[in-house]
């Protein structure tokens, strides 16, 4: 099967080097629209061929979109006219960005609809471009595909055998819920960490002093304030409501810390950390 | 040189691995007020021998005290007061908190105050108690010594050695700094980390969803939410004035990003995280 994959990032570019090791595709055919991005995905060997988006979408079977998500809202409905107007009935195309609401809504009554399938492969680095990507990213990790009973059962098929290969668990949900969802286990974290990262580079003028102080916990916490603004800004937009929704529920968690510690209440302090403790139960 | 550590947790424990195992203690004698903790530190061989207290201080050179900072500021004076009952003239007293002003304050006018020094060994994991211990644990870290003119250069030395042998740097500064800036690069990301926490608990209900879904980078934010209320309880009482100052920028920090992210001001928003990526220049 001929893949073509428009984007060549960490994503893009990570699914590229296993499908191809893994035999999932007999060519992989690549699109990107950065020209520094493109001269490094071809050294770096990451596809086969580089291609235009209209060469990919008439040579491939299955089509990749794996650009940030504002600029796969608009593509993906040309990408649709333009599989009605060959008039090929096999093609399969799926995004892989991290929300899926308005791109569900974009495409809803498209007549091709069913040819594409929503997805969202939950893995990652804070790291981003053709350099970035790596064997192995997807292994053991979940991806959502979305609002499957929309697409047609034959591409969902093919979807879920390249996420096999991806080694990844697969798990089924509207795109609705999709978004509610990673708003709490994904987007918030990230603003938490831009957060952790602005608030100590303002504090800390003396750059030293954070080097040599910042112990393993905070660099785990603040590692995601690497993720690229690329990526993270279209997604903040497109989930707003979802997001902001946690994160006034973050401010008021972090309100009701700052009044214990501020009135000293040490039971309070106390119970609120044992209350955190409960994620043990849940993330390894 | 004999070495006696009171409190036998992640900190004490992983000391009386190394010292013992690099040959720097010839014995390590434990004090461990908790009776299941003592089992567990003698089963698991964290010690030579356990021991009470008032053994201890009779004992032992080098005297580590490895609790929670509310005690350590509760028995640190009376350690330095039995030593000078003693008469003893060579024995050292460090402890190894997280928080160091208050330690300070408790014991600046105490007629032994050149027998202490005080240390922060800046490393730790998430877990705690003997079972938490682990050879390495602070290989490579930096440790920091507060306030050393106030100690004897022998006493000092004797710590530095300490240091040295468990592959430790070694930064010099006084307590109030030392409070100020671990506020910045270690308490606030604890505190992120359990409203981090406390936020997802109380929204998703659905825990299977949680943990199908928790990505790598939400594992790592949250991952300091599991830490032990007992060690950090006592930590932001100790260091509030920072720790407040540092929430309130923090805070205001999320309301920049809330209120950009409200007014769909891309712009705004690219900028926030492009600031924030800053930190790459300082973290690995």
């Amino acid at each position: 099967m001929k893949v073509g994959i428009i984007g060549l990032g960490l994503i893009g570019g990570s699914m590229a080097i296993d499908l191809k090791r893994k035999g999932f595709a007999s060519e992989i055919l690549g699109v990107e629209a950065d020209p520094v991005n493109a001269a490094a995905a071809e050294k770096i060997g990451l596809v086969d061929r580089l291609i235009d988006l209209e060469g990919c979408l008439e040579q491939a079977d299955l089509i990749v979109l794996a650009v940030p998500v504002g600029a796969a809202v608009r593509m993906l409905p040309k990408i649709l006219d333009r599989i009605s107007e060959t008039g090929a009935d096999d093609k399969t195309v799926i995004d892989v960005c991290s929300t899926k609401e308005q791109l569900a809504r974009c495409v809803k009554y498209h007549s091709r609809r069913d040819r594409y399938v929503a997805t969202h492969p939950m893995a990652g680095t804070e790291y981003s471009g053709p350099w970035a990507a790596m064997p192995g990213l997807f292994d053991g990790h979940a991806c959502i595909i979305c609002d499957q009973e929309e697409s047609s059962a034959k591409a969902v098929r093919v979807v879920e055998k390249m996420y096999e290969t991806l080694n990844m668990r697969t798990i089924y949900m509207n795109s609705s819920n999709h978004d509610v969802h990673t708003a709490y286990v994904s987007h918030i974290s990230h603003v938490t960490s831009f957060a952790l990262a602005l608030t100590v580079l303002d504090k800390e003028k003396d750059e030293k002093h954070i080097f040599d102080l910042a112990s393993g916990g905070f660099s785990s916490t603040v590692r995601l304030a690497k993720s690229s603004p690329d990526m993270w800004t279209p997604i903040l937009s497109q989930n707003r409501d979802n997001v902001l929704h946690v994160m006034d529920t973050y401010i008021e968690k972090m309100m009701a810390f700052r009044n214990a510690i501020d009135q000293d209440d040490e039971d309070k302090v106390r119970e609120l950390i044992q209350e955190a403790n409960k994620i043990r139960r849940i993330i390894r």
